[in-house]
């Protein structure tokens, strides 16, 4: 494979993790008109703004009204990177979240001690990977059901390995999750009983919250995601047995799960690049979460212009999901991306003289961060239009 | 980074390319029960049946009225993997398209000797890369613009190379392409004089046409694409400038093309696997390519049961692209899968007294095929329940 750095070593990129072997399409200095495209673009002064604004707003809700406990436990499922993750630690978050074993071990890996895996783990092989890294790091997992929590008690026996195990319940998303209240109080007894598990909690997240577009139809849903958690946790106690953690919320709505008093981790993850579908959130609802800004863009370059209404780039479904929609084009006034194929982008120009060649680099908006991220190998970290980080997505792909 | 197959060497998987260091979900001679997931499965005795039928296909097509040089060149952006190009080329295609100059060099790092780069190429650090592949392979590309075609001879004069260059125009995709006539009899005229590049044909592809569910309407669609190819071939050949080829087609359409007597070369790809799509173009009209076979599945877990009408898998959008629609469940009859999210799929299960337990695995067919192998880096391939075949997705990634 040829370096498109000039290398014909990669492996002489001196980073950890699963995508350290492919090349990047960047090299540390170059001006961004330099980067090779497609490219994941982190715009590193808008990132630090939404780390340091998320920092003050946990604070703050620390301080008025929120558990005095709360800390920021940001989802990595956004990201993948170790370099991000070790930021946000480094701004005051607890440690991260996961969704996979695999995102687990490429964190844990890069250096972060404190990993959830906010999910369920099912299967030998994943449980004995699980129990492997759980004697190297603090870790924690969801159980939903008593046939996993004995299997996951049997992988930590086997391994010599504790682990805190969190009961998922389902507070209306209508995916995993055993149901709130008795169910989840008789699988909180079963997980404290078993070896090798110690309770440490409730999972209490509601996914298809996020991206309900309205503030109200937010704060109706995450009302009854409250108290089935509230009711849950009593239900436990009065089982005499403590509830260390309530964890949970997303970027849509963790200023409502932080001021309820009851959550005490908050997994938002989003936050820290926005994409094109939590802007139409704040679109259609002038949302608290609007002073976070877009940082993540997704460079392309445009290899076709047919006809003066129509530039076709090298940005498709290969480099940009469109489960939440297409990309938006933020800089060029007129212009929107309304097709994509696998390696073609095709954007469609309302002023057909707008300057825009064959060979010029294009920013676009990904429709949705964490699917989109899971395309790419590297971040290439952007100050003042010159490239001053390569950040592998080590834990790219799909997760088994 | 732990690997799943028990070995922490990934680096002693002794194959070529981009995925090669990150560990496979299984073992040569696993039973299809130990294989890790989310998991690309490759039925092989299915995909062993296409190859067949479509070689069996060309030559019929060449017998009876079509191009009497007619080849298959079957398009590896569908599987960017140097061992399955290796068999289409063994089953007697000429060689293989991609779209991106990282996949041309995976393929022919890959052992591929004969590599169309059906797309332009745009980019000084591209083309550069193009430049040095067509020393060491039999290398074309597609133009558009007479500005990229002096930047492409550019780059083979510095390198001392020569490509044949395709003039692409555009036959209804709307997407990249000079039209059709005199345009694009000047850019061919243009690309014969210039230093480095050799005039190779037309390509005319007509991408949108695959996916038009009725024959009739596909019918109508490559006449069209078939008329203005043959119109524009007349015109460069009045200029006394042979026009050595005509190339285009994909799986939905290849059959009129090739019965044109105008094309030489097919590009169909998805036939090798077929998915949920062009299964519902099979459904719509009783297609006349309805003999291919699935043979591309996505192996998920059963991660949660919480109700008897709903199972939750482990394969969302980070495993299964769902540009053209969700994966279907074969297996089960009377299961759907109606909800994704990034690391989970929900399936609806309408007889709920269905045995689906935690741990169980179930098959998917993807939605979309081509950007559903660009999430994973292994195909696993299996006969008779047992894993036989590991090959890379050496040419994963966003291509740049």
């Amino acid at each position: 494979m040829q370096n498109p750095n000039g290398s014909s070593d990669a492996a002489a990129v001196p980073v950890l993790g699963r995508s350290a072997s492919v090349p990047a399409p960047a090299r540390i200095g170059d001006p961004l008109s330099e980067v090779d495209t497609p490219a994941l673009i982190v715009e590193l002064d808008a990132f630090e703004r939404n780390l340091a604004r998320m920092a003050a707003k946990v604070a703050a809700m620390r301080a008025s009204g929120g558990n005095p406990a709360l800390r920021l436990r940001p989802h990595a499922k956004t990201h993948k990177s170790p370099d991000i993750a070790a930021r946000q630690v480094a701004a005051g978050a607890v440690g991260v979240c996961v969704q996979k074993v695999a995102e687990a071990e490429a964190l844990v890996d890069g250096g972060i001690t404190d990993v959830l895996v906010s999910n369920e783990v099912v299967g030998r092989s994943k449980l004995a990977r699980l129990a492997a890294l759980a004697r190297r790091a603090t870790l924690s997992v969801c159980v939903d059901h008593p046939d996993n929590a004995r299997a996951l008690s049997a992988a930590m026996v086997a391994a010599g390995a504790t682990i805190d195990v969190l009961v998922e319940i389902d507070v209306g998303a209508g995916r995993c999750g055993v149901p709130a209240g008795e169910p989840a109080a008789a699988l909180a007894q079963q997980v404290a009983a078993l070896p090798g598990l110690r309770f440490g909690g409730l999972q209490a997240y509601h996914g298809s919250a996020q991206h309900l577009r309205t503030v109200a139809e937010r704060q109706q849903a995450i009302a009854g995601a409250v108290a089935k958690a509230a009711s849950t946790r009593a239900l436990i106690e009065a089982l005499g047995i403590p509830v260390p953690k309530v964890t949970g919320a997303g970027t849509g709505t963790f200023e409502l799960e932080g001021a309820s008093g009851l959550y005490s981790e908050l997994q938002a993850g989003s936050y820290i690049f926005l994409d094109a579908d939590y802007a139409r959130n704040q679109a259609a609802s002038g949302s608290t979460f609007a002073e976070f800004e877009h940082s993540l863009f997704i460079l392309a370059t445009v290899m076709s212009r047919p006809v003066p209404e129509r530039a076709v780039c090298d940005v498709g479904h290969k480099a940009s999901s469109s489960d939440s929609g297409y990309p938006t084009v933020p800089d060029i006034e007129g212009a929107s991306y309304v097709g994509a194929s696998d390696e073609h982008g095709v954007l469609r120009l309302e002023r057909p003289e707008v300057e825009l060649a064959i060979g010029d680099k294009v920013r676009l908006i990904p429709g949705h961060c964490d699917p989109t991220v899971n395309l790419h190998d590297w971040f290439v970290g952007v100050r003042n239009g010159r490239v001053e980080a390569l950040w592998p997505v080590s834990g790219r792909g799909p997760g088994f």
